[in-house]
């Protein structure tokens, strides 16, 4: 099947994937009164005498913004807001058709980081949540902290942390099958985009110890010139060592590398001086860092991508649905990172310790079942830090 | 039936109206390639060499943001945004039901004019039009016609303009029960906000000569101090005799009264001294100006109000669906005086002349082919008028 060529008719078909639905019918002059006037007045009144109320009248608390500026669009890059959309439509059935969640995609007209957050902050009222898409980094860390410190509600970006979450499911179970603890590996990240940031940041919070990030420039380390302040403060918090060179270099005696970088750049030389039953995660797309069957030929173990036509995928839709989805069941007023840690947690356990093998450490992708454990992990994880309203 | 009592009850079973669902099914892998990654890198693409296909591969072409700041809402004033969700949702099922356009609420967190520009310019690239709510005078002439000057899709603020559509209809078929032409008519408007000044633009665009506009401040006139810019510019294009005096003033010898402003302020006296067969829109709510019996008995033909339980309702329903439904059909960049106009005449078409009477010059709010009726005059006005994309 050509994706490309049946994805833009089944586009056409419907134009577009979403709608916007009434829960209720307007049939008689009754449904009427009590929908709109002079009924509404009551729930209206209610709200502004109690502004938490609105989560009892409105659809506001089971409501996410998709938002993006299309700077960052799938490996497509800037294309716009207008380009961008068919992805945010994407996302935001995802997120009804895994978890129930309502999403609605705001395609933002600027590339300027106050005016995101600006615009982010002036439709809040009538959203729970705030899944940020597709924006470049570093801008993307910019617009996350900015809204995150502004908002009382959630405010996630995806491409951060939903990869983040489910790569560290990955390595959770990828671990039990060589027998390795997490306090004993030593990563390496490569790309030190938003990705590659959120990974190493919710490694190292899960008690990796040694972890190393490469970029085009080599590996990052304490003192760097001629990066970006992001780049800077990644080197801050990895690369105990202070290794310099290249990812050849950062590879030997790894345990476990993880690729959100570019196509086909791990050779097979390179992975047989990684540490005995090595652990890739190589997420270039749509070609890998390197393809599983060299990586396994080379001495790899445990080899996922981000590829559906592989073992072991690593895709979003096992994270984001369900994150949402009990983020706003309790109302929390962020996702912090022991709520990211357990959401992780939760999707790893979905294979049971009999089932997990080399080639099924990630749950499929259309499983269902896993948005609801997600969400259970993460109302329990929302209360425990303290940050669950209800 | 308690509709204050039984809404609250209905918003909070249902938590709000509006979801936001999915037109295609997400189970197989395929559908997920097709719906997402991979595939919808295509549409993606499509757009962005070409911006105009987002009309063909995704929703925006039958998306309208209803957008507010919360500071006009119903009868209830400045109640700011999250207190106006309730409305704005209901608002947005109507789109649907009446007309199978999606609408979707957006509830701005500032009062400020060029805030409200700027965040709904912002957003724009995800919607076809932009129907502005509840937005107290005089912002809301400012930032129609701000937004208007900077999109290219149409905005419509519809406490403005749906409400003159639907006078302007029932003034249309009731000038026929009485026998009176349009051009020969004194018609006198109280009530100088948003609705009030739109029917009355919309009514000298409709051929009526001698407008009265009267306002707590009294009748407006040119040179008249202390009112602010919107009225001095109404004031310019009415009341050509340059009358002086208050509402029972204005009502001597005038054909029209048509009354948003408070209740119980028309008295019969005003109305005996008013032309034989007046006609009378008194559209205060919950009470009317005057109540029909109360105008009937002092000697008027015609009387309409904005409520359900009398003859002749004036409810906006009847217009925005319809308009917007065939403003998006043929792409208009704006909803402009023709289109208005072209609006009011299908919406009293369809009374048949056999039917019309005193008590029935406007059609039933709930008659769901009125919006069909509308969207083909407002497409062939679009067309004509030159404003038509498609």
């Amino acid at each position: 099947m050509n994706y490309y060529e049946e994805s833009l008719k089944l586009h056409e078909k419907f134009a577009g994937k979403i709608e916007v639905k009434s829960k209720v019918a307007i049939t008689t002059r009754e449904d009427l009164s009590l929908a709109y006037t002079p009924g509404v007045a009551e729930p209206c009144k209610r709200i502004h005498e109690n502004e938490e109320d609105v989560y009892k009248y409105t659809a506001k608390g089971n409501l996410v913004a998709v938002v993006t500026d299309g700077t960052a669009v799938l490996g497509l890059g800037d294309i716009g807001p207008k380009a961008g959309l068919p992805v945010m439509e994407g996302k935001a059935i995802l997120f009804k058709e895994f978890a129930d969640v309502d999403a609605f995609p705001i395609c933002l007209d600027t590339k300027n980081v106050d005016e995101i957050v600006q615009a982010v902050k002036l439709i809040a009222p009538g959203f729970g949540g705030i899944n940020l898409e597709d924006i470049s980094a570093p801008r993307c860390f910019e617009v996350e902290e900015k809204l995150k410190k502004e908002l009382d509600i959630p405010v996630f970006h995806d491409d951060q942390h939903g990869t983040a979450i489910v790569v560290l499911a990955g390595i959770i179970n990828a671990l039990k099958v060589v027998g390795k603890k997490i306090n004993e590996i030593k990563v390496v990240v490569n790309g030190a985009g938003a990705a590659g940031t959120a990974i190493t940041k919710l490694l190292l919070s899960s008690d990796v110890k040694e972890m190393i990030v490469c970029d085009k420039v080599g590996i990052l380390y304490r003192g760097m010139e001629g990066v970006d302040d992001a780049k800077k403060d990644l080197a801050k918090i990895t690369n105990p060592n202070v290794i310099k060179g290249d990812l050849s270099d950062a590879l030997k005696d790894a345990d476990v590398f993880i690729g959100v970088s570019a196509p086909g750049i791990v050779t097979k030389e390179m992975v047989s001086t990684m540490n005995k039953d090595a652990i890739l995660f190589a997420m270039a797309n749509p070609t890998p860092e390197i393809m599983p069957d060299e990586a396994k030929a080379a001495g790899a173990k445990v080899i996922g991508t981000g590829r559906s036509d592989f073992a072991n995928q690593v895709n979003n839709v096992l994270a984001f649905p369900g994150i949402f989805k009990g983020a706003l069941k309790v109302r929390a007023k962020e996702i912090n990172e022991e709520m990211k840690i357990a959401a992780a947690y939760a999707i790893a356990s979905m294979i049971k310790d009999e089932d997990l093998n080399e080639n099924n450490v990630i749950p499929n992708a259309l499983d269902k079942s896993v948005a609801d454990n997600v969400a259970e992990a993460i109302e329990k994880a929302a209360r425990k830090s303290g940050v669950a309203r209800l």
